[in-house]
C-alpha cells in the first residue's frame, strides 16, 4: 500500500493528467473554431481556459503543501518540483490555445486560413492535438516510451513550420499581408504547443530515468533559420 | 548575521540578477544586430545563450540542494520556489533574444526592419531593455515599488504592439510579406520578454508582500484582440 505522500503525489499527477485533458479539448476546440472561422467555438476555448488556470492553482496548492508539511527529499523532491514545472507549461499551452482561437474569432465571418495553406495548418493543429492527447497516459502511466517518441512528431512539426515559412516567402504569396501575419502567427502558437508538450513529456522521462532526452534544437530556431 | 540558510538563498538571488544582467545584454545585442543588420553581433548573443544556460543549470542546482538540504518551510520555501521559476522566465527571455538575432542574420546584409516602422520596432526594444535592465536590482533590493511600476512599461507595449499591426494591417503596406512576417514574429518575441519580466518583477512582489499584483490582460491578447 501506498503511504500518505505517495497517495497525495499521485492525485498531483492525476490533476495534470486531467489538466493535460482540458488543453486537448482547447486545442481541438480553437483549431475548429480557426479552419470553420466559428465564432461561438472560439468564445468557448477563450472562456473554457479560466478553468485551467484554476485547476493549475490548485495543483500548485497541493504540490506547495506537500513540499512544506511533508518535507520530501531526494527522488521525491524532483518529482514534486517536475510537478510544478509540469502545470506551468500545461497551463501555458492553454494560453496558446487561446490565442489560436482569437485570431478564428478575430476573422470571423472570414476563416483566416487560405485554403491552399489549408493542409499545412490543419496538420500542425493534428500533430499538436496529438501530442497533447498523449500527455494524460504519459503522465499517469510514466510511459517513457512514448515520451521520447515524442521527438518525431517534434520533427515532423519543425518541418510543418518550415513548410508554412515556405508558403509564405516564395515570393507568389496571393493571400496580402494579414493572412500571412495570422499564418507566422498561428505557426508560432502551434510550435510553442508542441515545444512545451516535449517538455512534459521530457520530464516524466526525467522522472522515471533520471536522464533528460537529448532535445534536438528549439523547433523556433530551425525555423526561422529558413 | 544571517544564518547559512539565508546566506544561500541570498547568493542563489545574486545569481539571478547576474542572469538578468547577462539577459539584458543580450537583448540590447539582438536589438543592435537587428537594426543596424550586423551578423557579427547576432552571432554573439547566439552564442553567448550557451551561458545563460549554464547559469541557469546551477541556479537549480543550487535551489535544488537548498531545498533538499535544508527542508525549508512557509516563507522561505516560497521564496525558493519563486527562485526557480523566475530562473526559467529569464533563460526563456534569453532564448527570446535569441530569436531576434537569428531574424537579423537571416536578412543580412539587408534590416529586417524597413525604416518607416524603425520607430516602433525600436521603441518596443528599448521598452524591453530597460525592464529587463530593471530586474537585477529589483531582486537584489527587493524593490516592490519598481516592480509594480511595470505595469506602465507593460501597457506602453502593449500599445506599441497594436502600433506595428496597425502599421502592417493598414491595407497598404509596403515591404512585402517577408517584412511583414518579420514584424510580427519580432513583436511577438519583444512582447513575450516584457511579459516574463513583468512575471519575474511580479514574483518578487509576492515574496516581499505575499500578494501578487493584478495583472491586466496579457499583451498578446489584448494585441491579437485588434
Amino acid at each position: 500500500m501506498r503511504d500518505a505522500f505517495h497517495e497525495q503525489l499521485d492525485s498531483v499527477f492525476d490533476d495534470l493528467a486531467d489538466i493535460s485533458n482540458r488543453v486537448r479539448i482547447a486545442v481541438h476546440g480553437a483549431t475548429t473554431a480557426l479552419l470553420s472561422g466559428d465564432a461561438e467555438i472560439a468564445e468557448r476555448v477563450i472562456s473554457q481556459d479560466a478553468a485551467i488556470d484554476l485547476a493549475r492553482e490548485r495543483v500548485e496548492d497541493n504540490a506547495f503543501s506537500l513540499l512544506s508539511l511533508q518535507q520530501p527529499v531526494a527522488g521525491d523532491l524532483r518529482v514534486l518540483v517536475a510537478a510544478l514545472r509540469m502545470v506551468s507549461e500545461l497551463e501555458r499551452m492553454g494560453d496558446l490555445s487561446v490565442h489560436v482561437a482569437k485570431i478564428a474569432r478575430l476573422r470571423v465571418p472570414n476563416v483566416a486560413v487560405p485554403e491552399d495553406v489549408r493542409p499545412t495548418v490543419s496538420r500542425m493543429a493534428d500533430v499538436a492535438e496529438s501530442m497533447v492527447g498523449r500527455l494524460a497516459r504519459i503522465i499517469v502511466d510514466r510511459d517513457v516510451e512514448d515520451a521520447i517518441a515524442f521527438a518525431e512528431a517534434d520533427e515532423e512539426m519543425d518541418r510543418l513550420r518550415r513548410s508554412t515559412f515556405a508558403e509564405l516567402l516564395d515570393g507568389d504569396w496571393p493571400h496580402g499581408v494579414e493572412a500571412a501575419v495570422d499564418i507566422a502567427l498561428l505557426g508560432r502558437y502551434y510550435e510553442r504547443i508542441a515545444d512545451h508538450a516535449v517538455s512534459v513529456a521530457n520530464r516524466i522521462v526525467y522522472i522515471v530515468t533520471g536522464e533528460t532526452p537529448h532535445s534536438h534544437e528549439s523547433v523556433a530556431e530551425v525555423a526561422v533559420d529558413l
